[in-house]
């Protein structure tokens, strides 16, 4: 396709790997795991697999390892999860300003239910201080959710420092590492973290499945309701094909990483060169150094980056920010977040590389942009 | 396989047409729906039609359709979805005593939440008297869900004289219809339902994509917090290959439904003949009309039915009961509801036939089971 694919934020290509690791579970084992007969034997088997695989990727154990149908679901399994377990003298979280709706939306519906919730801010770079985290905390904390990295514009944050304070005080310490998996390292033991959120969509695995990871003994119980799976935090039968190719992701996306970041980092710095060669004031969003290998947020001045796209619709395929909210009209609340000025969240474009981006895609994409911002302020102001 | 799989209330094969329809979405249109440019395309045309086919099995509208990851989640968006939005003088629900976890277990959350719940006895053949459901209707009352057929014993509610009763009283009405469609008709007008719950996996889609049916103006909420994807009511980037998956499901289930119901009932009926020649004694469980097509379900005399599914376990693959409580010791609740002495419990089986099923694996079967419980009672006896 003619049409650069430079959205991998939103979500990436699935792995031909993973693809073929899924076809035996869609075409010839299709028992129920949960049987007590020979059909269930292969899923059961493959399952215990992907949960070995996927909690290879992040220092895990397998057993700390429950499969949802999405990383919003594990996001609200640990939040809400674990809310349903403590008690009235712990109603009290901590979360950061630039968190996606899958996990600021779950705080709110804490507040629903009676807790307070303090929201950190971020610097200009999209960073939380932890000194900022360890005020926020009180004697009813209890829980805290800060991000991995962040959707729009890669920061990565301090997790390993904030979490070690928050466990400090006892409380349990989350983290939605959605957008991480596959292009940086992960690991809870470094992190210091008690839950971690995966989303196998964001590496090569298809939408519709995502884990949590549950440190043994960190309280937490099942957000929905049923049957007794996945240790009884996840009712419903396993969505087995999905939840093989979660593990048949994981296990490329660390073998790959020191390749893979490589790549993706050599990409992105290619792409914001060729910008910033052509595109005076081309400013940066996010954390240059501590930031996604794979991200590029970056503001064209004196345009809109809606405007810029859609100029580039037949070329480049991006996003302002989230795909989640690509519907809305709202500005990013991140960049916002990050006390950016107007113009500078209007000129806004995320540019989001992958695993299969091309070189030469990435010179007819910055060709493209660049054509498309020139056009664009000459017809402003000529 | 020489395993003859009787099991399909399980779970059931993938349909071969179905993979050939997701297969487009795992290896080429990998695009998130929500994006807003091209890549999105493919996915949100082929969410659309996968919705119109779905809404089409059921006599709904594609507005009235919410893709949810599993059957459980779509009951626990009807149930507790419902009970979100309800204010405090809503807050005593009705459901049967032969529900899936699935339901009563939200059901028990409700009590956790301060709603009362009265549960509706069954009758010998496991079917709801809608006097019942009458007389247990209250003043307070803000939910009524009761499944359209039961997964253990294949008895089909009379939902329609239900709903009739229920939504009279302006109550909302659920039903739990995860074990009827592809095996008997389902009209959401007919029925007269507010709510009604799809499972892929039972009608040879995928395991890990469900739907639930909302009536327009049905008062409910997200019982997950995120984006907001599905009309706000189920957040979590869209599982597009098994959407797709389901629409292709729901669109073979559609068109074979006449042909489907007559090739099921005549090969649960010479099950059922075979076996009843041989085994004097078996009992038939459940309503011997009012009953799914595919579902047999009988009690063995004098032996076990889980020592006997043990010794044909390289020939028959069934069940005792729901596959969720496969790992169990307690006996089947279902049963127990329906009134049914011990010794019928122990020597229950369910024999479930599906689309693939043939006459020759029907036959080997009976006999299998024939002999295996003449060698029991033998061994018992002799």
């Amino acid at each position: 396709m003619a049409l650069v694919y430079l959205d991998c934020n939103a979500t990436t290509p699935i792995a031909p790997e993973v693809v073929a690791a899924m076809l035996p579970f869609l075409r010839e084992h299709f028992g129920n795991p949960s049987s007590a007969h020979a059909y269930a034997d292969a899923p059961r088997r493959a399952m215990a697999a992907a949960r070995e695989d996927t909690a290879r990727l992040i220092g895990a154990r397998a057993a700390e390892i429950v499969f949802t149908g999405s990383a919003t679901e594990a996001n609200n399994l640990a939040i809400l999860g674990v809310a349903r377990v403590l008690g009235p003298a712990r109603r009290h979280a901590v979360i950061s300003a630039v968190e996606h709706p899958a996990v600021s939306e779950p705080a709110r519906r804490l507040q629903e239910l009676g807790w307070s919730v303090t929201v950190v801010p971020v610097d200009e770079y999209g960073r939380v201080a932890p000194g900022d985290v360890a005020a926020a905390l009180r004697s009813d904390t209890g829980l805290v959710s800060v991000m991995h990295a962040n959707n729009e514009v890669g920061t990565i944050q301090p997790i390993a420092e904030i979490a070690a304070i928050v466990r400090a005080h006892g409380v349990p310490m989350h983290t939605d590492a959605a957008q991480s998996a596959g292009k940086v390292a992960l690991d809870v033991e470094a992190l210091g973290v008690d839950l971690l959120t995966l989303a196998g969509h964001k590496f090569h695995a298809p939408k519709g499945v995502g884990a949590l990871y549950v440190r043994t003994g960190t309280p937490i119980t099942a957000v929905l309701a049923g049957a007794g799976q996945e240790q009884g935090l996840r009712p419903g039968t396993e969505n087995i094909a999905q939840i093989v190719a979660l593990g048949a992701a994981a296990r490329l996306a660390r073998e790959r990483l020191p390749e893979a970041h490589a790549h993706l980092r050599a990409l992105r710095d290619r792409l914001h060169a060729r910008l910033s060669q052509e595109v005076p004031g081309l400013a940066l969003n996010g954390h240059p150094e501590q930031r996604l290998s794979n991200t590029l947020n970056v503001s064209f001045p004196g345009v809109s980056g809606v405007m810029l796209l859609q100029r580039v619709a037949d070329q480049v395929a991006a996003a302002t920010g989230s795909a989640c909210h690509a519907g809305d009209a709202a500005p990013s609340g991140v960049l916002g977040a990050m006390g950016l000025p107007g113009a500078r969240i209007a000129g806004a474009v995320r540019l989001s590389v992958g695993r299969y981006t091309r070189e030469d895609e990435i010179d007819a994409a910055a060709a493209a942009l660049i054509t498309a911002w020139r056009e664009l302020t000459v017809a402003e102001h000529g």
